[in-house]
């Protein structure tokens, strides 16, 4: 049975745009490609749709596509197109997730979705009624079972905690299914692929069938789809492999063993995250319908790591970098901004912004008379320059790209309205010993270093006062960045993390700052998520809520 | 059976504060006061606790708190407490939503949640596995049918489309319960107490036996609990009503039919969402720890509503107005806020901005050199005072409160990072009919009107670039609210609104301006939820997304 895959990258809300894609990939392929085409989860949509899906004139005109799309289509293979549809009793959720199959210019069948994920970014429960029952395919005789991105992550051998009651994937071998076949929005993480081949490689040699895999590519607002389709024979080897972050369609004899297609997936983690980062920005920026960038450049490492992500996301003449030096800025600040702009080939603009300062001072002397300076000084330089990034992004039609990392995002080293103003915050989810690995990889891959040497070496500063550095208020971050995954992304309280060898003071300090952070958190850009708990839509704390586990009195 | 409720207004992650006040509760009612103390949902915790729910060692310093406070009440009657904890099973969610028992110096019940509402701002099956079966109570020989929130919002006689499968309400009544006490956390929107008390006499009246409700009281981030905790007869009459929008006590002999404690609830709207802002406003300060706020005066009637409602919430002695004209604003800009800040009683500051408008446009002289003016000069002078007004939140330890209503929030007629900084958007979710509605009832409310009648009288207007009005930029208000309450809260599309007899430029118009603003509301502070469908955590949008309903080519 030849299966083909179109590994796609929707843009939501663009139905027609969405449509076209799968009928260019189904027309390319030719009238005897297959047996069936598949395309990923809620293909038609975009995933991840959100509340575009509670306006039912969406739903409905999606299905309205998806009748002319079949249609269109009528003497080509059959097609799986992934879609939303409403539920037409009058009980429960509104909608129903589906698999709709376009046969003979019709939509001829229906296979929903039965696990609806609800927790992390995931908010299937708020729209989605679950499908009852095994959601089987009858074609050419074989009994092909069909199932939607969670249904197959919940098998009782490969998980110590389940999150669901059923397993739709043991039905439908109960059912009969020979063949199995998962349509698949699933966002990229770091280190995730080998996790899903590990699970579905299981799947298959468990129940002994072949099974298929398909995956969306591209960035959605925080998430990145990385693709990476992939099918496994019943003996639970890897037969195809779809390439990795960008749109791709291949043909799998399912029954057969031979492996066809089996793209390298061998990224370190640094590759891997780089590539992410640039898709994730390359799409945003184009799904939001602007082709050009800004980034406030500081001489330091996050700002030149973004700059270089912008480059291999939009193209060099498409990236503006601005130096926006003050009194406390060191020279290096300048030269090493400027060193970075050379190595990219972007166009570089400095603006001082000592005479604004000046102004700020100016107007509000009389209320600060007899006051001593403190951090509102501090920020209102970050404040500054993120007013003359608005100012540029604003006359010149360029999104501002924002460039605060995970760690100082975390615990609130940053100026909201300041550094953090940006369409989109590249880095938001990467910690900062991972943006120095990065940049260190991205210098090494060549061909020439783009990142100066300088910047790695100097002592990272928000050079917002004489001789400061991030040091004089954070612990160094390896240590910081080892606290703050234990208290994010594993949810660990600072008491546990001093039970597991950290020192309290440190400890407590840090999750105190993160408490208090929540308010910046709030109000930032979407972030690109890499890890497995970004700020964001996955991260939902309380403002307006007390510290819960201090530090023992005494 | 004497029954007493604690209509409580907990603070999310206070342990220690929220056990104190459920131990004030008892202790000074007495000892004999009641057959049965009920609290509201999650009185431990807080509600909403959100993501503090997956930190694994809450969930157990809640328990440890209500095992101490059973302890504590030993001598007094039972108290059915809102908490969490885990669920103990290797399958389902984290957690169960639950009302613990504490009698005799011990946790001796527990009561789950059946249905766990996941819309709207709801997130409740990101963390809750359900309760199965009826959750029936014994005490004193009468079996008491325990429920928590939505479990009482399902019923099939009420509602055309029910969200759920169960009913745990009619199972509770088939399992013999003789009266019904429900728990909640239920938010305010304008007019849903005639609908809670409408509904609830349904059920008590269809069922034929008496009803208790305990709902929260305060305000946690966007949301408001309004209280008015109520209970009725066999015969669905109301015989009690707590407090609106306060904490308060209230004793009811559940099985006698004498009206008991029934507070009057003769609100109207405008009213009624000024008292929640009033209350949303005062406890998002207070719990965040803050004691002062201040404001940016314009003269116009958004930011004078919003220093009137600060003043009611904070005290006049906490609140400080600061003016900051530009040379395009009107004389009146400054005469009125002066007006305002007299009648108020606040101390206002007077800023101008021009020189620092001169200094920015100097350094942007080189950048700009040969382009017109356009709306990045208008921008810059909304971040102008955005960046003076967080200088003086930095150096006084004010917050500052964002004065944006809902219509131009959701048209993005806002300069983000400018007009809308601040911790908290008090009016974020008041259209500006209902803006001017409420400041003419508080001018009408006395003693004596402290919105100048000049404030109402001129045309709303930005004061950004020379002669500017609103209506330049905007269909005049009335017609502007009616499209959005069919576009936000009835996710009507612009076709449909057309259908509905409105203009198809206005809608399709308003539509666009409302889809290209997702980014802006994105990077928002928290706004006070009053309408059935808020900005904020009830509306999750997609930024980078085509608009999928245009205008009909032609």
């Amino acid at each position: 049975m030849r299966l083909l895959l179109l590994q796609l990258n929707p843009t939501i809300g663009d139905l027609p745009g969405n449509a076209a894609k799968i009928r260019e990939g189904v027309v390319s392929a030719g009238r005897g490609s297959a047996d069936l085409i598949v395309t990923p989860e809620l293909a038609l949509t975009g995933y991840p749709p959100r509340d575009l899906l509670l306006f039912r004139r969406y739903v409905e005109k999606a299905l309205e596509t998806a009748r002319a799309l079949a249609a269109d289509l009528s003497g080509f293979p059959p097609v799986l197109v992934g879609a939303a549809q409403p539920n037409p009793a009058s009980v429960g959720r509104p909608l129903s997730n589906v698999a709709l199959l376009l046969r003979g210019g019709e939509v001829v069948g229906v296979f929903g979705k039965t696990l609806l994920p609800t927790y992390d970014v995931f908010d299937e429960d708020r729209y989605f009624e679950p499908a009852v029952g095994p959601q089987i395919l009858e074609l050419a005789g074989t009994k092909v079972g069909i199932s939607i991105c969670e249904d197959i992550w919940n098998d009782a051998d490969f998980w110590n905690q389940k999150r669901y009651h059923s397993d739709p994937i043991q039905e439908l071998v109960k059912a009969g299914a020979k063949c199995l076949v998962n349509i698949s929005a699933s966002p990229f993480t770091a280190g995730k692929q080998q996790l899903r081949e590990k699970m579905l490689s299981g799947i298959a040699r468990k129940y002994g069938i072949p099974l298929l895999y398909v995956n969306q590519a591209g960035g959605n607002d925080d998430l990145v789809f990385d693709g990476r389709s992939c099918a496994f024979n019943a003996s639970g080897s890897l037969i195809a492999r779809a390439a990795a972050f960008a749109e791709d369609r291949l043909a799998v004899d399912i029954f057969g063993n031979a492996p066809a297609g089996v793209n390298p997936d061998d990224f370190s983690p640094e590759a891997e995250i780089w590539n992410a980062l640039v898709l994730g920005t390359r799409d945003y920026v184009r799904k939001t319908g602007f082709a050009r960038a800004l980034i406030g450049l500081s001489g330091g490492i996050d700002s030149s790591l973004v700059a270089a992500i912008a480059v291999e996301a939009l193209g060099r003449e498409n990236v503006l970098g601005v130096l926006m030096p003050s009194p406390f800025s060191s020279g290096g600040s300048v030269t090493d901004a400027q060193a970075l702009g050379s190595a990219l080939g972007i166009r570089t603009t400095l603006i001082p912004i000592s005479g604004i300062m000046y102004a700020f001072d100016g107007a509000l002397a009389a209320e600060f008379a007899g006051l001593a300076r403190d951090i509102t000084e501090e920020n209102l330089q970050a404040r500054i320059r993120g007013t003359l990034l608005m100012a540029l992004s604003n006359k010149s039609g360029a999104l501002l790209l924002s460039t605060g990392n995970k760690s100082e995002i975390a615990v609130g080293y940053c100026t909201l309205y300041g550094d953090t103003n940006g369409a989109l915050a590249v880095i938001a989810d990467v910690p900062k010993t991972m943006v120095y690995r990065i940049a260190r990889w991205i210098n090494a891959r060549g061909p020439a270093p783009v990142i100066p040497e300088s910047v790695f070496l100097k002592a990272p500063s928000a050079e917002l006062r004489p001789d400061q550095t991030d040091q004089d208020t954070l612990p160094p971050y390896d240590l910081l960045d080892e606290v703050l995954h234990r208290l994010i992304e594993l949810h660990e309280s600072p008491a546990e993390i001093v039970a597991a060898g950290f020192d309290p003071a440190v400890a407590y300090r840090i999750a105190h700052m993160v408490k208090i952070a929540e308010f910046k958190r709030k109000q930032l850009p979407p972030g690109i998520k890499v890890t497995d708990r970004a700020f964001g839509t996955g991260w939902r704390m309380p403002i307006a809520a007390r510290e819960w586990d201090l530090p023992p009195k005494g």
